[in-house]
C-alpha cells in the first residue's frame, strides 16, 4: 500500500495527457526505465552525475585545482550544459510541464545546473553544485530497489508520526540551550570563550548534544559544574527521541486493530476491523472496507 | 484525559472568584485568547518577548554593544516596564492573585522581570533576562496547539514514571565518575591536567557522557588503559536510559485489554474488556468484573 | 520477589546465632534502623562519611592544601580512626563475621580506611579514600528508599540477563578498535599522533564510541576515510547495546507466561502457568507453586 | 535451530570423503575439540596467538624496539613459520581442502602469516599481523561457548533483517555529511581549516556522529548556526539506527501466537495454536487450521 502511493507520487507529473508519437517515445527514454533506451539513458546520466559530484569536490582540492584549473573549468561547463539540455528535454517530453517543474525531481534538477550560472556572478556560489548528489536518488527507482524505497518509506513514515514529538523535543532542546549557554556567558565571560550570548549557546549545544569540540570549554568550578549537569542532562535525554521513534517503529509493526467507523445505531467509535456488530449497543455495524 | 487535567492545572488561579465588570474584561484580553482583543494581546506579547530576547543576546555581543549602547540601554528598560506593568495587571485581573504568583507562569513572569532591576547593583546579572524565553511557552496555548500540549504531556508523564529508574541511573553514573576520576587523579597527576579531584570527576563526566572536550586528557599508558574502559562503559551504559524510556513509552502506547470470556451466544473470543454485546453475533455478553 | 531476595541476601550475615544482650543492643544501633539510636547511629554516618568524602576532594585543590595542609592532615586521620573503630564494631557486634568481612559493604568498609594506612608507604594512595562514597550506597536501606532498591534491582536483573549478548558486543567492539586502529597505525604513522599500535588502539576507541577528544586526529586522506567509516559505524553500532538492553527491559515488564514444568503423562514442555491440563496429550498437570 | 545451522555451516569443509588413519587422527587434533590432544593443540594454539599479537603490538612501541628489535624480529619469524606450519598441515589434514581455503577461518589464516613474507618487500605492512587476533574467534567454538555463539546470531540475525533500512539510513547519512559539508566549505573557507570539499564532508560526518574532534570547527556565525543544526540533527537522528535495530530485536523474541478458538468443552480461550487439548479441563480442542 505504501509503495503503490509512493509510485503514483512519483509519475503523477507524467500521466494524463497524450503526447505526439516521438514526444511519446523521447518520454519513455527519459523518464521510463522499461526500454533499453531507457535503462541505457539512465546509466549514462548516473555516471554523468557521479563524475560531475566527483569533478565538484576534487576542484575544490587547492593542490588539484592549481594544476588541472583548466580540466575543471570545462568539466563544469561540460556538465551544467549537458544538464541544462536535459532539463530542457524533461520539460518538453513530460506530459504536464507544470507539475514536473514543481515537484521535488524538478526543482532538484534545476538546481543542479544554476549554480554554475550564478557562479559567473559569485564565484564561491559553484561548488553548490554538489546538490547534483539528490539526484542520484533516482537510482533507487531505476534498478528497481523498490523494497529500499518502502524500508525509505516505513522509515518517514514512522518519523512523520512521532512529527509532532520530536518538535516538542527540539523546542525543549533550544529552549535549554539559550538558558544554560546564557548562564555560562555570566559565570565564565570572554576570557574562557565565551565571548556573546549567541557563541555561548552554540557552546551549550555542542555540549549538550555530546559532540564536545573542545574549542570552548569552561573554566571557572562553577561553570565546569553546570557543564557536569548539561552534559548529564543531554547524555539522559538522548533517550527522548531514540524512545519516541522506537515506539513508534514498534507500532507499526503491529497491524492496526481498531476502525474509526461509527456505530449506526448508537455512534460509538472504538470497535475492531473484525467487528459485524456493535459492542456497546449490539446493533448491526456497516460494511467495513 | 491528559489533555484536559492539563488545561484545568493551567487556568486553576482564574477560577471561582466573581470580578467586577472592567476587571472580568481585562482578565479576557490577559488571561483569554478567544475574544480578539484578548488574540491581538497575545500577539504583542509574544512579538515583544522575542524582540527583548534577541535584543539581550545581540547586546552581549561586543561589537554590536560598543556601537548602539544607548539602543539597548533603552530596549532593556522600555521592555521591563511593559513586563513589569503587564505583571501588575496581571496579579489585579487575575481571580486568585496569590495562587498566579505561586504558578509556574507566575514566577517566570516576576523572573522576567528582576533581572534588569538587581541589574543596577550586580551588572552581569541582567543578561539573565533570557529567561524570558520561557514565557513563549505560552505559545503553545494561544495558537491552540493543543495537540503539541498533548504530545508534550506524554512525553512528561513516561518521563516522571521512569524518574526512579533514572535518578538510580544518574546516582550510578556520578558515583562512577567520582571513583574513576579519583584513580585517573592518583595515575596521571597534574602534568597531564588532572590538577585536582574535582576537575578529574568533570574530567570523567565528560568522558562518560561520550562528550570528549579534550582539553584534559590521560597521557599515560595505564591512565588511557582506564580511560578507553570508562568510554566503554559510557557507550554502552547510554543503553540504559534509552532502554527505560522507550519500555515507558511502548507501554503507555498499548491499547485496552482484551478479556478471554467467550460470548455464550456464538462461543467467539477476543472481546474488549469494556464490551456490552458480541461484536461478531450482537448477543449481549456476561458482565464482566 | 525481586525486593525480598535482595533484602535476605543483604542482611544474611546477621542471621541465626545467638548474641548477649548488649552486643544484641550494638547490632541494633550499628545494623538496624528501627530504633531511635539506630536511626541516629545510621545518619551521624552518613554525615561523616559524606564530609571525609569532601575533605579528601578538597584536600586534592593544590589552593586549598598549602594553606590548610594541617586541617586536611587531622581531617584524614581522625576520620580514619572513626571509621577504623567502627568497623572493629561491626566485626564484633554481627552475628556472622566471617561472612561480614567478605560481603560486599564488608570488603567497602576496610577498603575505606586501608588507603590512610598504606598512605604513610605510597602517598598517592590516600586520594583512593575517595572509594568511601560506595559507602553511602547504605543510604537507600536506611531511608526505606526500598522503592528505589527495587527499581535498581530491575535495572541490574535486565542488565544480568542481557549480560552475554553484552559480551559479546564488547568483545566486537574491542576487536573492531585493534584491526582499524592497527590500520590507522600503518597508514598515518607518528606525525600525526599515532606513535604505536596501542596509542593507535586507543584512539580508535575514543573514535568508535564517540567521545572524540581530539588530542590524536588522522591528518592524512585515506585516514580520514577510514576515520569517517569508524564514526559512522560507531555511530550506527550504538544502537545494539540499546536495542539488547530496550528489549530486554520490555520483556522484563511482561509477566512470565511459560512454566518450565513437564507433563507427567507425556513428558512435553512449554505449558502456560495457568494451564491444569496438557495441551498435547490432556492428562491432569501437578499442582505448580 | 540458529545454532545447528551455523554449526553445519562451520564444519562442511570437514564432511563427506574418506581419510588414511593418521590424517583422520591429525584431522580430528587440528580441527577438533573432542579428544585430549585436540583440546591441548588448541590451548597451545590460543597462546600462540594471543602472544603474538602482543608482540606486534609491543614491537610498535618505539621504546621498546630499540631495545629489544633482535627478540621482535625472532618472535615475528618464529610465530609466522609456526602458523605456516600450522596451515599447511590444516589443508592437508582437512576432507575438502579447496572449501576450507575459501572459508572465512581459511582466508583469515591465510592473511595471519602472509604479512610477515609481504613485510620483507614493504616493511609497514608486516603490523598487519594483527589480524591474527581474529583466529581468537575460535575460542568460542573451542570452550563450548555455544550460548555466546548463540547470542552473537541473535544479534546478527536481527541485525541483517533490518540491513535494508540501515543501509539506507547510511545514505542518508552520507548524502546529508556531503551537502552540509560543502555548505559549510562555501561559507567558512580555509581560514577555518574548511581547506577543500573533501574535508569539510569529512569535518561533517565528525559532528553528525557527534564524534568532534575539534581540529576543524566553524568560526563564522553563520558558520557555527547551520552546524548547530548538524549537531542536533545528528543527535535526534540517532533515533533511527536505535529504533530500527530494538523493534527487530523485540520483534525476534515475540512468543508463540495465541488461538482465539474457544473450548469446545468448557469454553475457554487462550489455547496456544499448537494445543491439542483444553489447558483448562484437558477436552479435545478441535483441529485448528
Amino acid at each position: 500500500m505504501q509503495a503503490s502511493k509512493s509510485r503514483k507520487t512519483r509519475v503523477n507529473y507524467n500521466t494524463g495527457e497524450h503526447l505526439s508519437a516521438w514526444r511519446e517515445t523521447l518520454n519513455s527514454i527519459i523518464f521510463g526505465a522499461e526500454t533499453r533506451a531507457g535503462k541505457l539513458f539512465d546509466i549514462v546520466l548516473i555516471i554523468a552525475i557521479s563524475l560531475s559530484v566527483l569533478a565538484v569536490m576534487l576542484s575544490s582540492v587547492e593542490a588539484f585545482y592549481q594544476q588541472y584549473s583548466w580540466v575543471f573549468f570545462y568539466t563544469e561547463w561540460g556538465f551544467t550544459l549537458l544538464f541544462t539540455c536535459e532539463y530542457i528535454l524533461r520539460l518538453f517530453a513530460v506530459r504536464q510541464p507544470r507539475l514536473y517543474a514543481r515537484s521535488f525531481y524538478g526543482i532538484i534538477d534545476l538546481l543542479s545546473i544554476l549554480p554554475t550560472y550564478i557562479g559567473l556572478l559569485f564565484p564561491g556560489i559553484k561548488y553548490m553544485l554538489i546538490i547534483r548528489i539528490l539526484r542520484l536518488l533516482r537510482i533507487f527507482r531505476i534498478f528497481k530497489l523498490a523494497e529500499y524505497v518502502d524500508e525509505a518509506e516505513t522509515l518517514m513514515t514512522a518519523l512523520k508520526n512521532s512529527s509532532q514529538k520530536i518538535l516538542v523535543f527540539l523546542y525543549a532542546v533550544l529552549t535549554l540551550s539559550i538558558v544554560f549557554g546564557s548562564l555560562l556567558y555570566v559565570i565564565e565571560g570572554s576570557a574562557s570563550g565565551f565571548t556573546s550570548i549567541p557563541k555561548s549557546v552554540y557552546w551549550a549545544i555542542v555540549t549538550l548534544t555530546t559532540v564536545g569540540y573542545g574549542d570552548i570549554a569552561p573554566q571557572t568550578p562553577l561553570g565546569q559544574i553546570i557543564a557536569a549537569g548539561i552534559m548529564i542532562m543531554g547524555y539522559g535525554i538522548i533517550a527522548v527521541p531514540t524512545g519516541i521513534y522506537s515506539a513508534e517503529l514498534i507500532k507499526s509493526y503491529q497491524p492496526a486493530k481498531v476502525s474509526n467507523e461509527a456505530c449506526p445505531s448508537c455512534g460509538k467509535i472504538g470497535h475492531d476491523t473484525d467487528a459485524d456488530f456493535c459492542k456497546y449497543c449490539g446493533g448491526a455495524l456497516e460494511e467495513i472496507e
